[in-house]
């Protein structure tokens, strides 16, 4: 691996554990008992995981900061390359990608268990073992695969396709646009799913929860783990089609 | 139609899209049964509504982003070219009016369905049907159709004066500024009738609600529709006179 | 008066009325009954005082957007100019003070009667009458001159000191600025007496709930009306003095 | 001590003093009783620290704006100077450090006891002296000073972390972009300890409850008070390790 990728798998890896920490850690703060943001508060999430996306983005600057498989599948499908900069480009080729998905899956799984350990006394406390699940993982309020399967796809084409059609639009608020973009997603698209509209941030979480010694912890719910992936990759791919047709 | 006004055209429906898909999201969150967002929160309403015209402007880069018929007679009234770039000039005429209003409102009806596939098995659960037409459409808490009228004139004057006096004042925060006008008209003026403030928001999905096949839907209020269409349209006049002196 | 002059009695009159039009206008929302925002949220009325600022600083952009008696004081004291533009200077004097704050008076007045247009229905509703001049006015939770004074003045300090120091900070973000500040202010400093920190923001109003034909209306609590304005007049000399000396 | 550093001296007084102000004023009006904007709400009080850091910064111009001691031992650990203006450049020296210490400490006390005097009628009402205290300094929700430190290591390592790496980024909304970030780590990992994520923010307001004459006090919690100084420093140094060898 050229040095430019290995910082670019660096720099997805920091991203994505950035994210995740921020992100798991905004739920486990409203979900788990006795946390001063202890109680429902959607908008707190939204903005919580906004700018888990805000923060992480200065982190991954080394590689397009993606932080997001289906960020890297839609720039793939949309014919862009991974990353553009000073150092040289790291084109779209399926060896790049799975060096990506590789430092975001690992990232995930490593950001999922430090918001564990910010968290660790939460965890202790008794509470439902799908609660414990909710801060790693979405899961659907009303369980249907195929409409559960809709509703990411549409939320992840919108996430996928304002990435892609962005730059033509002047302005200089830097990460700042798509940490808005996340925290409209959510209050906009993520009442039936919880919005994963990203599989690493889904799945890796999932497997996390998984092998964390987790006290009480019920299933990591696997039958579910499909929809998060599946369905944030078609929107993905949709997105990329009709963002280089109208970018 | 010549290609830059049919890049306007399908600038002006996919916006009005994502600004629909995006705004009825957020209402369908906060009111219809087992969402994650369920419960009142007006600020959430208003940030999803403002994060989705923040969205929704860079998707309609092509066309001037009005993505709201208001927004065009405004500019029409004012004297102001529907949109400049460097691809060419699309003057304020009739023919070009009809061209956005036609896109707006086809973009409105699209985004309205999208918002229901979104939502879909939130839209099965028993709920008054009048939130149910509350996801698609506006309506006054007190019904008065004078002063319910009075409340959208003063809300839409807010939006399109400042749209059209933005402009001396230096700041390069791009599609944010408007976002924030329209998060703070809601939070200010939206008490009322629900801050339509745009006759392609209220109208279009209005229509959708009539034609989709939605369970144990009610009536559209029909009797209110033009409310929200009216309000605006004299709200943006009396903005395009003002402004036209003013700015 | 010369047309620069002019320009920026119009300038003031004009902001400070979409100022007051929304700022009163949130707290209509949230306090006066069958208001889609109504209830309890302090942030919601922070945001919609905060975006009220945005706005209106955009709109008086012809006169550097005092729309405060004490940030004219505070620049005044601190020896600034009130206004620079291509058109040319204001100089801090006392006959441009008193058309600065004659403009924001009348402009506050103005702003007071529009939102009551825009709920009137909801102010027709039996409510406390101490709620309804709570929509134009500020009060204490607490009575206390005093201490209520204290407050108002070091709340004011902070805005005004802020206007004066914050040229040296690199930053594009324009009218949002201010706006977070104020935000912020209210968020901080408001709970005990409501954050006017601005004469003609309290004064106006009041004025205007004296005169409007306002249904079940009570006193205009005169005996209070000097607290926040001479709170905020004494913090801004006191930031104007110090700001002189930081900046 | 020379005249640059002599600024900033006064520079990380003020700023940090204007942090705790309104800092610890979000808190008040949130928890003391008959405030405006009482009773929970995480949200409200993320945006007040955040807005807090915010006003800060620009107050703090003179120094780069640290107002905590874990930026100025992230900073040094980093090998970075403290300062760099027209004005010349204040290297990372012991020496400098306890200035800036002393700086931020005393304006911390400061910034407490203006809190305190905004606050005063409230401090007099009855209520639990934990909230009074809470209103000054941080305490766990679950004590355990372990994973209470394990917690704020986290979070200041986020703080520190974006501090060093948000170079390479552009962006033009200046301290915007700290202040959602501390917003963010607010939201995302302050629930088990209130964040303090600076040993100023904490141990200066406690020796301030400790001197100050508060109605019906109680206890300062001493033995929890090297927690949120120990941790932040931990979680700096390790961020100026990692940021060093990143950025």
């Amino acid at each position: 691996m050229d040095s430019l990728l290995l910082d670019a798998f660096w720099s997805e890896l920091l991203g994505t554990a950035t994210l995740i920490l921020l992100g798991a850690g905004v739920v486990a703060n409203v979900i788990l008992p006795k946390n001063k943001g202890f109680g429902p508060d959607w908008l707190l999430i939204n903005f919580g995981w906004g700018l888990a996306v805000f923060v992480a983005v200065y982190v991954a600057f080394k590689s397009g900061a993606h932080i997001n498989p289906a960020v890297t599948v839609g720039l793939w499908t949309a014919g862009q390359p991974f990353f553009e900069g000073d150092a040289g480009t790291i084109d779209a080729t399926f060896g790049n990608a799975m060096v990506y998905f590789a430092a975001q899956m690992i990232g995930a799984v490593i950001g999922a268990a430090l918001a564990f350990l910010a968290y660790k006394k939460h965890f202790d406390e008794d509470a439902d073992p799908a609660l414990k699940l909710g801060v790693f993982s979405t899961g659907p309020e009303i369980r249907s695969y195929g409409w559960n399967l809709v509703t990411e796809i549409i939320a992840t084409f919108v996430l996928v396709f304002w990435v892609l059609v962005n730059g033509p639009t002047p302005t200089q608020i830097g990460p700042l646009g798509v940490a808005l973009v996340v925290v409209g997603i959510g209050a906009s698209l993520g009442g039936p799913t919880g919005y994963a509209i990203n599989p690493a941030r889904d799945l890796g979480p999932r497997i996390a929860h998984a092998l964390l010694p987790i006290r009480g912890k019920g299933s990591s719910d696997w039958s579910y783990a499909w929809v998060p992936v599946v369905g944030p990759l078609v929107g993905a791919v949709l997105a990329g089609l009709l963002g280089a047709a109208w970018a």
